[in-house]
This record gives C-alpha cells, sequence and structure tokens, in this order.
C-alpha cells in the first residue's frame, strides 16, 4: 500500500483520538518573512507522538498482556496516553535520566511506570524483557509503519488546513514525524531537516550513505537524541531527496526563547529546532519561497506548573 | 454608529497589525463535554489587548508627543508595542509591583519605561503629570469606545473561524473585552462573564444597580483588578442581560495548571479565570448546550524563559 494511502487511512482511524491542532501564520523572530506555524505541541502528552501510537493500537490486535514500551519520556507518555483511552493495560520503563516532569506526565496517564537505574539502554532492556515474559506488545517510537503513517496523519492534516507553503522544516531525531511527511508530500513541496549538530543521525547517514552510528548530546538529546536513523525514514529522505542541516544548541535555545517571548507558545528545545534553521541562517528561504515550521513538542524541564 | 459597524470597522482596521489567534475544540479538564477554545493569550503582547491599542492609534491623528499610559503591565505593553509599530513614541509609567517580567515585555517594545515608587494609583498620576506637560495621548484600558471596538474584533474573528457554541465565557477586569463581545453579539449568543471572587467589579455592579468601587486582591488581580467596572461595559451587560459567575483563586490556579498540564497551553491565571467556571462548577451547561472559552492572557510571573 503506497505512503499516501495508508496515511490517510491513519488520518481517518486517529481521528476520533487526537487533537486537530492549529496552525497559524506570524512575522517576528528578527526575520523578515511571515512563517506558517502547526502548533503539534498541543497534541495530547505535549508531542505528535500521539498520532503514531493511536494508529499502531487502532490498526491490529492488541494482546492480553497491554503494551509495553520504552521512552526517554515523550514515546512513552504518548503510548501510555493512547493504551489508557483505549482500554490497554501499558507498562512503560523509563531511566532516571527522563526527569521528573516527563516522569509525572507518564504517572498522569495512569500507566505502570518502571524507572531504571542508569541509561536509556537499561531501560530498554527491562521493557525486553517484560515483552518476553509476559507477551505484552512493544511499539516503535519512530521505525514502524504504523508509527509514520500516524505521524503522516500531521502533515495530511495541515494541507487540508490549507497549508500554502512551498517548504516545510521538520527536526528530526529518529525520523518518524519527517518520514511522515515525507510519505505524504511525495516531493510535492521541499521538505527541510533540521537535526541538531550534536544529534544529528540523519544528517550522519546521508553523509556516509547509510544509517550508522552516532554520538548524542546537547540541549535537545532527551527528545532529538536517536543513535540511529530509521531505515524508513533514511529511504524516504533519499527518495525524495530531503535538504538536511543542522543547527547549534545555542540557535535552540535563542529560538525557544523566542517563541515564548515574541508569541507565547512555549515548547521544549526539540520543539524549536525547525525555527532554529530560519533564526540561525542555517536554511535561508529564496526570495518569495513561503515556509512553514512544525513545533513537535512542549514537554519542558523544568515544568513551568508542576 | 453600531457597535456592529464599529466594531466592523475596527476589524478591518487592525487586521495588518494583529495575529489571527487559532481556536481549537478540546475534551477534557476532567468535564464530559468539549469546549471551543480561542487561543488570545497568544496574540501579541500576550493579551487581546493589542487590538484595542491598534484601533485608537488607527482611529484619529495621533499627537507629536506621542502617547502615554499607565499600567500594571497587559495594557502598557500592547499600547507600547502598537505606538512602536506605527512608529510613534510612547512613555509608559509602571508601579513596582508589575513586576520584573511585565515590565521586561514593555521593555522589549523599545518604549520609554518609568518604573514608579508605590502603588498603580501612583503610577497613573505620573501618567497624568506626563500627559498634562507633554501633550501625549492617553489611552484608556477599557471604557473608551475605540478600546471597545478593538477588543471586539476577537469576537468577530472568532465567529469568522466558524464558532458554533451556544454559550461563551469571557473573564472581566474592567471590562473592554467582554464589552466588545455584547456589542458584536447582541444577544445573538449567551456571554458569561467570570470574575474571581476577590475582583469583582462587574458582579458588584449588577448587584448594586450601578459601577461601583471594589476591593481589588488575589492571583488575577494583577490584570483583572478593576477598581469600577467600564460604564461601557455595564451598559452593555445589563443591555444583554449578561450571566455573571464568580469563582475562588483556588479554582483559577487549578484551571491554569490544568491547561499546562493538559492542553501545553501556559496562560496567566487572568488567562484561566473563564475556564475556571466550568471546572469548579460555578457554570455548568445544560444539556447539549455547546460552550466555548476565551483564553485571555499568557503574561506569567515568573517568566518561565527570562
Amino acid at each position: 500500500m503506497s505512503w499516501n494511502a495508508q496515511i490517510s487511512a491513519a488520518a481517518t482511524r486517529i481521528a476520533p483520538y487526537i487533537l486537530r491542532t492549529p496552525v497559524i501564520c506570524a512575522q517576528g523572530f528578527g526575520l523578515p518573512y511571515a512563517i506558517d506555524f502547526k502548533l503539534e505541541q498541543l497534541q495530547h502528552t505535549g508531542t505528535f507522538k500521539a498520532r503514531g501510537a493511536f494508529n499502531t493500537l487502532l490498526s491490529g490486535p492488541v494482546p492480553q498482556a497491554g503494551i509495553v514500551a520504552a521512552s526517554g519520556g515523550n514515546h512513552g507518555a504518548a503510548v501510555a496516553y493512547a493504551a489508557q483511552k483505549l482500554g490497554h493495560t501499558a507498562h512503560i520503563f523509563v531511566p532516571e535520566m527522563a526527569g521528573p516532569s516527563k516522569i509525572a506526565l507518564i504517572e498522569r496517564t495512569g500507566a505502570k511506570l518502571t524507572v531504571v537505574t542508569g541509561e536509556y539502554a537499561n531501560a530498554a532492556e527491562a521493557a525486553a524483557d517484560y515483552e518476553a515474559a509476559t507477551g505484552a506488545m512493544q511499539i516503535h517510537a519512530y521505525d514502524a509503519p504504523a508509527t509514520v503513517a500516524g505521524q503522516g496523519s500531521c502533515m495530511a492534516e495541515w494541507e487540508a488546513q490549507g497549508l500554502e507553503a512551498d517548504t516545510v522544516l521538520i527536526a528530526v531525531g529518529g525520523g518518524g514525524l519527517i518520514a511522515g511527511a515525507l510519505g505524504w508530500l511525495a516531493g510535492a513541496r521541499r521538505v527541510v531537516a533540521v537535526e541538531p549538530e550534536t544529534s544529528c543521525a540523519l544528517h550522519a547517514a546521508l553523509a556516509q550513505g547509510a544509517p550508522c552510528d552516532v554520538q548524542v548530546s546537547g540541549v535537545a538529546a532527551n527528545a532529538l537524541g536517536a543513535r540511529k536513523i530509521g531505515q524508513i525514514c533514511y529511504d524516504l529522505a533519499t527518495d525524495h531527496s530531503c535538504e538536511s542541516v543542522l543547527v547549534t544548541d545555542a540557535a535552540i535555545t535563542a529560538a525557544q526563547k523566542a517563541l515564548w517571548q515574541e508569541r507565547r507558545l512555549l515548547v521544549e528545545p526539540a520543539g524549536a529546532t525547525a525555527l532554529a534553521a530560519l533564526t540561525s541562517g542555517a536554511y535561508t528561504p529564496a526570495k518569495d519561497e513561503r515556509v512553514a515550521v512544525l513545533l513537535c513538542g512542549a514537554n519542558i524541564a523544568p515544568d513551568p506548573l508542576p
């Protein structure tokens, strides 16, 4: 089935469960042109990831043992929320480094939560043990067709809302969101992948000619810090000649501050990464090129209202 | 000229300068029904007040001496921003109690700012002295036709965006925003005025049969703490039998927290006051009554990203 068909089906499937997030057109940020924004950070659990989670859970049978996920925070929260809304049991394993605000977000869904000593790898190991012992179903955070199709519904929705931009800038971690956008657009608009210099799995893969392991760090690493780009994303990015740009942590932090100070949009660093490509000059639109920025996450730490 | 005509003219006049703020329909907040929200807290300088400021400045000649305003924060920021965008000089007088985040907001507009020792009354006195000495123009925060017509454009815009609600809940301070809504709607939808128990100038006026002085305090007082309701608001509220309800500070704080935790909308206490009427049960919609909530301000203190 084509990506277009998979994403259309996903959009219909998840429509009763997700928020149709709003769009605005705003000028500012020290730039001489207006930008179209999609406020996907207002989605359930504060990121687009609820789309992929709902699509996965609604696409096939869920075992009696329920769902299991390992996560640094955003994916786990989305899976836990979707499971709870659909009446499934969820068990989320997070490393201590997820931090109190993302842990509280997961706890509020009512999911079972295990905080694992150590790093993400330890949480992933604990989740794998749980899956083997119980028969629970794991949901991949980015490199699975149902996840990508769910995330793609965000771009389908944006086009239905009248998106006019020539170019869409999207932050990339493991590549689920941008893969969905590339799959939906199929070359109809330019897509620019924006990654932190210190967490750039797609950029490295495009340079090497294949997904490869990278080191990850920096202000957005807890959301964008995938160690290897998803194969689905890599294939779509090469098929559609996706442009890849990098931004510094300082540029991300400045864009995050500008979104709050100028527009009262509070996002996490990952959520400001795509805008940072414009404000830092890493991507400069041509004359009359209309640009759009997807705001993808708002699970900021520390939580301003814990 | 009718309010409808004044508000239509204002909407056209200010359109190039204001943000068309987005709307969403969301379920949650422990309530069994969906709510339509207008995210007017994303307006320039974080409140609806930019609408009235632009409408006033665009409605007639502005003296060479520019603009002067006394303000606890939100009105001053809106006036300063509008003046700067339109090439006028602005001088804003704020009391010390405005606090560092609202003072920084005004400073970022480039306006001249005087922080006055003492309370709001001292800032108002200093602004009056400045007006007398220079011939600068003062802009009233809520009880002037051009201000009310500008704020009314918010409701006109919401209707143009497809508002379907039977009932719209709006927080009230001096009454400029709700007056604009009442003037535009002219009885076509129910309007519910929501005030903190500790800052309720409209509620007191409706009980007494005329605008009267009230004491103001509480978490939303720096935005909603008008000591006397505007006469324009009072007249429109009585003409259209506006329903008035009160909420506690605890209800306001709980609604503010819920907007952030469930929806990633960060608003100041005044911005959560209208929702608090629903979440606290101060206003309970009838079966099948569709309700809408206007989110009016996001200038939270302390600033989460100063």
